[in-house]
């Protein structure tokens, strides 16, 4: 293709609105245009991109035994019901009414579909296990969608779903889809994801796994230890505090405790440290009001998605009224007499001698031990996981805590869609059952825009030769001069002819502008025909990461360029490997 | 890919509900599934036609300088307001409202889209004439679906445009996609397309093109000239009559005609011809409820697409009330005097005598001559045309009226879109101006569709080898015999090595089962490896369409079916050329 005619305008400054770097490229180097909130067109250096990725994932889930098939972007509400997420689900799934009036929603995953596909066929053991997928636009009525095409509303999905007549067998496939997932991102170029254990959220299941890349600009919090290996995003992951070598029991004190408002203003003027203090968050759950009080350490934060899960619903933040019988900002676990559920995180476990709220305007407890005051209660797991704290796996107080973000999930769905919907299959034995499912997604356009953000510099991506929008950039620097543009004609023509996919700029620009497009469009190998090269009878090759510069003589420049793409394909290559 | 692995059923019973045969094979070769009124989920050999043909048409369009992007499904309101066509498409285009209570629409076809990406790029005419294509994914709220794939709700669509200085320029590109059309539907297996003059519709602009695969079961009607190789649609085919040789001029006279409802009644009453008779059909405006009286001669119908092209707005049959003074069953032009638009189609004009409603119950006159008692009066056209009509172009009486279905459309926009939404562009000497917009669209699923519609016996489809879902259909008679299970098993082994796409039959089945279900999935080529050939180290390679049937050695077997896989590509692909 030639650029002076490509549609998409490349510009250099940097659009206010862009917070992260992946998103400025893509506004700046003309790969997507705003629709709406949200809502994307690709320009054709995108959409060359995101072909390429949805290549190497069909490859990839075809080699898994996965069939390819397509659902429907727009699905009935009765669909929905069956499994009861029309209910469930909040306002992220978009629903409307056709000219009929019948219920209808925007796909935004596909697992009853994939059951409506499939009930009737798969009703004998015989037929399984099998496994289906799609590549299909999705749209989730995001509140905030937002850093370009990492968190929009339309979007172009990966989904597959298997389907099993046991545990095992399941826990099997979703070892082979893990080792795709693991191919697809080296294949990608970004080799550096790691897998970590992850909450299932709206999907359902009990086992599932997110992939994901570390970047600073990252909008997921990721938990990693580097002793063990261990990793899991923060809401998967168990929370261990280290309360050994605190304060003796010691004894229950009432005390009056002027003018502090904060858990830090209270231990400095108690002379009380912060991690052996009890401190109360108070929510609301979204259905009934019901008041729910989470007693926890001082210097720790609540997971709310944690709590939601134990709970089973959802919380809002608290509006203490005079009538509710707590007492705002002295909240305590001891003599608490107020209607309200109490839940005891697992960062107190082990305190032997704590300040806590008194339950009444400008008072504390100190010396609280809850065992001997309260009596024996049950400690849960709800606070968020900071670094330094004890690693689950290996014990070590190792953990940290990095940014990323998510470009894939796997999912083991046990029976949750397949019993909700009917789906059942008659046994080797004659019995009927339910089948267990998984699901496996990624979402293609954030990892394209994913692997902008880890690969770039100041001046544009720099991106991998298997997901590249061209293979080779050639720039002509003359293209008024008859011998620059000959020989840059000629190495064009030749080289599509050869099969490699050209970008050429035969614009008559100053160079600024020809490299300074050409940085923004990230091709992995650039051809550079200049006058004075070419009185030479030479040519430059160069890369864009900067490995490589060389002159080369005209009459070699096609075998050269081919040699450099096949090297920059095995370095990608050679990082391909299979797991299981 | 195994068939018994493959997910979706095929069975023999013809579906109730499907009255042409594509939708009954659809259904019965598990080709799709059914999701909602119009909208479908595609199983493996469906999903694997649709992407050869995107394949075929993605090669084309790239051939014709068209830049690939993709625009979004869901699109916001604002858009189509700024062309107006928020307001006047109908219900088929499907509206809601998002979560922040903005006004969206479903993307039923995407000039707005494409105006909205490219109108700051496309600033000044050096950048033109440029095209781009998406495929995608599309909604349109029928009334009506049915058909299967033929008439559906949610459609996946090849959609271009392209954007010129000139019409002079448009015509050019124009004449360049009518050209890939053609193209794309000799490489899918039709070469037997023709293209269609037709009415432009609500995507606007003067001239437009429907390529159209003629068969009995095609819900359009489309006008031929086998003289002359003159084609058009129903509305844009001129119909012009031959009144020569009539009844000469009489005299006016008003005549009792009582209990004539029909003009055939009254013409029997009256021994006057058909032919010589002047009837009235009655409409009234959408908008304002104007009546609008149309006066044509009594064998012919009105052509309401003409008639609203005519008026620049929709009709519906009017509500004749008492004092709307028009007398019902006896309207005629002569002292017509009621408040209403009078129009004289042109199957009128010639005839010197004829007879007419009276404007009085149970009156008609005859001996009307127009030019005489009414004066002179503009004859337009609305008359649908029929069968033995005067060619518009040979002049002969060779009119004939074939069935046909839409494959494919092409519109000259001229400026509707750019103009209404202010794209504008720096010509060469300074002065701003609008470009001139052409688009150009493929129904993917529909193509499918009517390819097995053409292409068909008792028993399934026969697929083109250009887009069957396979290439080879393997069947292994005795997979419980040894020596036939490995002779298959390495056939497919082979085939898959050397490239080929096979369906391998490895079900234990009856030879019934087995054959119905590989004629039922249409594969061009078969390959049959059954025990008494094998005992003699044969196999049997046929076609779907029964032209070829031989015994070969299983040592031979490869290179004779990849000798025929390549003989059923040269027969499509000898048909593949180019016009221009």
């Amino acid at each position: 293709m030639k650029l002076s005619n490509m549609v998409g305008d490349r510009f250099k400054e940097r659009p206010s609105d862009c917070v992260i770097d992946s998103h400025a490229f893509s506004v700046r180097g003309g790969y997507i245009k705003y629709v709406s909130n949200g809502i994307y067109s690709l320009y054709p250096p995108m959409k060359r991109v995101t072909a390429k990725i949805e290549n190497i994932i069909r490859e990839e889930m075809d080699a898994a035994d996965s069939q390819e098939v397509l659902f429907p972007v727009v699905l009935p509400g009765s669909l929905w019901e069956e499994s009861g997420r029309f209910e469930s689900v909040g306002e992220e799934l978009l629903r409307f009414k056709d000219r009929n009036n019948s219920s209808m929603v925007l796909g935004m995953t596909h697992e009853e579909a994939a059951v409506q596909m499939v009930r009737e066929w798969g009703n004998t053991y015989a037929k399984y296990p099998f496994s289906i997928y799609q590549i299909q636009t999705k749209f989730r009525d995001e509140a905030r969608p937002r850093a370009g095409l990492i968190r929009v509303r339309e979007f172009t999905m990966k989904d597959a779903y298997s389907f099993h007549t046991s545990q095992e067998d399941l826990e099997k496939y979703y070892d082979v889809m893990a080792n795709s997932y693991f191919r697809i991102f080296e294949r990608a170029g970004i080799p550096e994801v790691i897998s970590v254990k992850s909450d299932s959220g709206m999907i359902g299941g009990s086992v599932s796994h997110e992939y994901m890349l570390l970047v600073d600009a990252g909008e997921d919090s990721i938990v990693l230890c580097d002793e063990c290996g261990y990793s899991a995003n923060m809401e998967a992951a168990d929370t261990t505090v280290d309360n050994s070598g605190c304060t003796p029991i010691g004894e229950l004190t009432k005390v009056n405790t002027p003018d502090c408002k904060t858990i830090e203003e209270v231990c400095n003027f108690l002379h009380s440290k912060v991690e052996e203090s009890c401190k109360a968050v108070i929510y609301q759950t979204n259905m009934t009001d019901e008041y729910i009080v989470v007693f926890l350490r001082g210097d720790y934060e609540v997971n709310e998605t944690k709590l939601t899960n134990l709970l089973g619903e959802k919380v809002h933040a608290a509006t203490i009224t005079e009538d509710c019988g707590l007492c705002a900002g002295f909240c305590g676990p001891y003599k608490q007499e107020a209607k309200c559920r109490i839940i005891y995180d697992k960062s107190l476990e082990g305190i032997e001698n704590m300040c806590c709220g008194g339950n009444e305007v400008d008072y504390h407890y100190t010396g609280l031990n809850i065992k001997r005051d309260i009596g024996d209660v049950e400690y849960v797991d709800v606070a968020k996981i900071r670094t330094g704290d004890i690693c689950p796996v290996c014990g070590k107080k190792t953990i940290r805590i990095s940014r990323g973000i998510e470009v894939g999930n796997i999912f083991q769905l046990g029976t949750k869609y397949s019993k909700s919907m009917g789906m059942t299959y008659t046994d080797v034995d004659g019995s009927v059952k339910t089948p267990i499912m998984g699901c496996y997604g990624i979402g293609v356009g954030r990892l394209a825009a994913s692997v902008m953000e880890a690969k770039h510099d100041d001046y544009g991506p720099i991106w991998p030769i298997s997901i590249a929008p061209w293979q080779v950039h050639l720039c002509c620097m003359r293209p008024d001069k008859a011998e620059c543009k000959e020989a840059a004609d000629k190495i064009y023509n030749d080289l599509l002819k050869a099969g490699v996919e050209v970008i050429y700029d035969d614009r008559n620009v100053q160079a600024g502008v020809m490299f300074a497009d050409a940085d923004l469009l990230g091709v992995p190998v650039r051809v550079t025909v200049g006058p004075k090269n070419i009185a030479n009878g030479q040519i430059e090759i160069s890369t864009r990461d900067k490995s490589v510069k060389e002159l080369v003589n005209v009459d070699d420049a096609n075998a050269e360029i081919k040699k450099l793409i096949d090297k920059l394909f095995d370095e990608i290559n050679s990082k391909v490997r299979d797991r299981i």
